[in-house]
């Protein structure tokens, strides 16, 4: 770890800032006091051990909004401790991925000397979290200074602090020789590579790095078929009669590229040791709330919320929302094809430039509220969901993706849907294909990254002046990136990255056959969205706290649902061409018959490859067994070594029952 | 534990033996000898540390078949500490289960005294099984008295002895008393209660409990189904318009009753410990051979067989074996309708009493003929799947059970599944339904416990007569038991009795509908089932080895595929009926479509209901956690209390790199 910055310890040593705390203007000073003692406390005595320093900006009493700014760091041994308490796995000198401990320091590979650079700066961030994140309350029965702050012994101070609003947030610093490298090699030069997994990994943790793995993945993936459009686009294969040939690809494809993916990713995980890693006990989150109780796992003392009540909330409000939401959408749409029909009687009554333009008009205007709507969603998706009152962080984000998932499919696809099957319209299909996913990419392209970094850029330059104006000629690097960087949009996580890809893939899985250069248009948009989303995580957004992460989580099982999804309609649409047809002369039954029948064999290959192929690569089985057969043959030496006598090994096990 | 039995230590103290080693007539007695040496041996010399003595059979020399018997036992405390060994799992004084400790031995419930009783007689022997097949080799290139049969460092002694038919059986015993008392219990008696699974457990282990419990849940959960079934055949409701209702009510038991089952086995393994006990390291399978090379996970000398050379096997000898294999069953198929139609035409021609009984003789000569072909397949495969060479016995396990379960399916239903959606005969259908479910049951019935019962009885008299001949008048009861144990059938494991509940199932699941009485059929199968079962594992069979299970396995996926499958053939027979046709006057496009479509909200809420029913109970989940939390508060207070010192706790993973 090397910071470039540094900043002075009350006794006067230095230390590297890693982490900001941003507590309220009128905290009050007793607050200040205890929180900073609980902070620099030992550990025996239930404290975080790191360090902690005010940062002093002069004259900040001359401006209107003036939070207090505290840096957080660490001596290198409490990190090192840390790296064990987070169960940190790094590569071993015989290149096994194995949990760190500070006992066996030595032990691995990239340990050297003091081990100064054996952590990345965002480890040490990460430590640094979850060490704040773990300083429990001991006997306060409230925040010193805020009497009506409840405390209980074992919450979580710094949570309790954030959901009451004392600490505004905290976040890890940027450090910018590291950032200006990365950026470099990743999007500010044009060039035909790979992104620089491992290091956007190192900065940003696993969580992003997956993400942007994926998306590298998925755009590869693409290519074939985008290849395969091309000459569909360009000798005007477009009668409709050839896209046979193009679904059957489609459905080898959408299966083949998520199990691979799968592979990949396990590859990647074990790489950055995230794979065999175990979950951390998982707290409850900050928002939730609840009578004091006793959890029946820990048996502390906590906040505890019926069950039965939130399942109340959740089938008789979200659940009948989420359905009118949905009858919503399929309203609007059902107004939409008013105004196509509408459009086309218009063009049908004099054909010309100005009415042929006119007919995608009704298209674009959809799009656009598509997205609208989409986005209004998900703001009330979140707030129910926060309603709901979920206990762990986990089951509030399954339950906000299942309603986001569905709305987001429904209000996207529904409209194909009705094109295809019900209305059977081939061209009216393509067109309004094409136009809803150019202009959703369009759209996503300037509210994701554009329109955030033009607003930041405005108030960087307030920032800048303010700065400038208050420390005259000074320079103090240090204030002045604080000050930028707390003021930076927060990344709210890879949620909006996933499901734009997701729908992405569902217009290139669902219908892509019947309008082949969308493959292509996603590829483009893929391209320009690797360098966009680069940009925004290291230009927009303040730096995010890495997230350990061994695979897309739900994202696999939505992606995997799609695909099975696209199977039946590719096998419909195949069912619809005329060519199909014209096989069977004998009737509609027959070919029907033949097509579900061939639909049903394609699901189950698709079922038994899936458990066919191996979620993670042999020589990364053999590694993962290898490790596990040596802690067992550990396990029995030392039991034989000790079991004669009447004093039996010191097993894990026995560790449990020593707790009690 | 207490057996009723024992035998005098060389040094004249008495122990009770547990276990018969069968080793060959013309054993060498440098091999016995030392064999009987390294079983004796302290552990940390590599041995066993068990007690063995060779069983005097008096007069042994009269007789042609005379092999050398040796029993096995052990101390109180050896097999506590080979609890440990084995990771047994058993209920602490909090009431969790908990991998049993030596050193923790007082904090167990059941643990009084010197903890006598604390082993069942099944776990004793389970664990002396394990000590002996971890019984390893250390320096000997090969066994003493036999220069061919090779040893290398850390080869399993006992399975190298089976392998090369020096060692030719080994067994536990029967406690004539507990199994007295378990009969009586059990079968002896006709009443209508549940069976006493953990006393099935207590005695045979874990695995045929588990099996036990199966066949108990499933024959309960087919009752509603058929006392639905009993009035459709009293009123004659069979003009095959009312079975939609049947139908569908089919599809929702097919899916509630797997969900439920899975509960109930997490509940049941729970409470005997093994839900949460981790499975051993898997040794190399008996028949397994090759060229020694090094084993990548273990990095020990042993035998190694190249894996594209087992995959070439299978695809080009197993796969076209099994499509052989297939294509003659469906031979046989058309050759049974062939038959079926000339019955017809001889009835046609002149209806009376005895060509109506003719109608049915094709249908049961075909059943007949299925189970001979079943079990010649079965044969087969197990042949083909041995060749295959497969390391572990977990994989050989799987390979053939996909051989069978695919032969066996096709085998058993494809002529009903001809008659259906080809034929659609649904008179044809009912009536070889009835016929194939009545033969095969009754089939089944003899050949699996009254044959091999009757062939026992006439070789125990044999054995009987034997004995009381050499012994004259004197009482030496453990001679003749053990005499009589040796000569009884190998129990070889739940496989074919899983197999038959999976066609059962079948029947049920995938026709019932156009013959409800079927439900009721098998309904009275499985209660004789219970008793039969109950009874050949008692008086038929060899005391199996307890083979612990947490779940039924593999076959849960079968069950869940067969019922899958299930959806679509009844969706399909929904379709066929007369009363649904009425319906779409319009067409049959429009009846397809529906029905197709409904299949397919029907299979994906399968799918999410699946998924949503959680597979442990909730109070075994909580259960699970806490013992998750505590081990984690363990390690954290272990590693608080001596982390501030350079030396850092000792971990679980210390232990495994301690090792190298």
């Amino acid at each position: 770890m090397q910071s470039s910055l540094s900043v002075s310890d009350s006794d006067g040593s230095s230390f590297a800032p890693l982490v900001v705390l941003e507590l309220a203007e009128d905290t009050e000073a007793e607050t200040i006091t205890w929180l900073l003692n609980r902070i620099k406390d030992k550990q025996q005595n239930g404290g975080a051990e790191l360090l902690v320093e005010q940062l002093e900006v002069i004259g900040q009493n001359e401006q209107k909004r003036s939070p207090k700014i505290f840096l957080v760091g660490s001596t290198w041994k409490r990190l090192l401790i840390g790296a064990e308490d987070v169960g940190l796995f790094k590569e071993f000198h015989d290149g096994t991925m194995r949990g760190f401990t500070y006992a066996n320091r030595e032990s691995f590979k990239e340990f050297q000397g003091d081990g100064d650079d054996f952590l990345s700066i965002a480890e040490c961030q990460y430590i640094i979290k979850h060490e704040l994140d773990t300083l429990r309350a001991k006997g306060e029965s409230h925040v010193p200074g805020y009497a009506k702050v409840k405390l209980y012994p074992g919450k979580s101070v710094i949570r309790r602090l954030q959901s009451k609003a004392i600490l505004l947030q905290y976040f890890p610093l940027h450090d910018k020789e590291e950032l200006k490298r990365l950026s470099v090699s990743w999007y500010r030069k044009i060039k035909l590579s790979f992104q620089p997994l491992d290091d956007i990994r190192h900065y940003f943790g696993e969580g992003l790095a997956l993400y942007f793995g994926f998306l590298e993945y998925f755009t590869f993936a693409l290519v074939p078929m985008a290849l395969i459009g091309i000459p569909y686009y360009l000798f005007a294969w477009e009668d409709y009669d050839k896209y046979v040939l193009f679904a059957v690809f489609n459905l080898v494809w959408s299966t083949v590229f998520l199990e691979v993916w799968k592979r990949c990713s396990a590859q990647l995980a074990y790489g950055w040791g995230t794979l065999s890693r175990k979950k951390a006990f998982e707290e409850p989150r900050p928002g939730f709330h609840g009578a004091l109780g006793f959890n029946p796992v820990t048996g502390r003392e906590e906040p505890v919320y019926p069950n039965t009540k939130r399942q109340l909330k959740i089938y008789l409000v979200s659940v009948p929302f989420v359905i009118l939401c949905l009858y919503l959408s399929l309203y609007v749409m059902m107004i939409y094809f008013d105004m196509e029909y509408w459009a086309l009687s218009i063009y049908n009554e004099d054909p010309n430039l100005w009415t042929s333009v006119l007919l995608f008009i009704p298209s674009i205007i959809y799009a656009v509220v598509i997205e609208i709507m989409n986005l209004l969603y998900r703001y009330a998706a979140e707030f129910l969901t926060g309603w709901e009152n979920h206990r762990l962080e986990s089951s509030f984000q399954n339950h906000l993706v299942l309603k986001v998932l569905v709305f987001n499919f429904i209000n996207c696809f529904a409209s194909l849907f009705y094109i295809a099957f019900v209305m059977q319209d081939m061209v009216l299909l393509r067109q309004s294909l094409a136009t809803l996913l150019i202009t959703s990419q369009i759209l996503n392209q300037i509210m994701e990254a554009f329109l955030p970094y033009w607003l930041q850029r405005r108030r960087n330059k307030k920032v800048h002046k303010r700065v400038r104006r208050l420390l005259g000629d000074r320079e103090l690097p240090l204030v002045e990136q604080v000050q930028l960087e707390g003021d930076m949009y927060t990344y709210l996580g890879t949620f909006d990255d996933y499901l734009e890809q997701f729908l992405l893939f569902g217009y290139v899985s669902l219908f892509s056959c019947v309008y082949p250069l969308s493959a292509l248009l996603v590829v483009l948009n893929n391209v320009t969205e690797v360098y966009s989303d680069a940009f925004k995580m290291c230009k927009v957004f303040k730096r995010p706290f890495s997230e350990p992460a061994s695979d897309i989580g739900v994202w696999q099982l939505a992606f995997e649902t799609m695909s099975a999804i696209a199977v039946v309609t590719n096998c419909a649409l195949i069912a619809l061409s005329p060519q199909v047809k014209a096989y069977f002369p004998e009737g509609e039954t027959q070919l029907i018959l033949t097509v579900v029948a061939v639909e049903h064999v394609i699901l189950a290959f698709k079922f038994i490859l899936a458990f066919i192929i191996p979620d993670v690569p042999k020589h990364i089985q053999i590694k993962l067994a290898k490790l596990e057969f040596e802690s067992l043959e550990a396990l029995k030496k030392k039991s034989r070594a000790l079991g004669r006598k009447c004093w039996r090994p010191q097993r894990f096990q026995r560790l449990i029952s020593d707790a009690e």
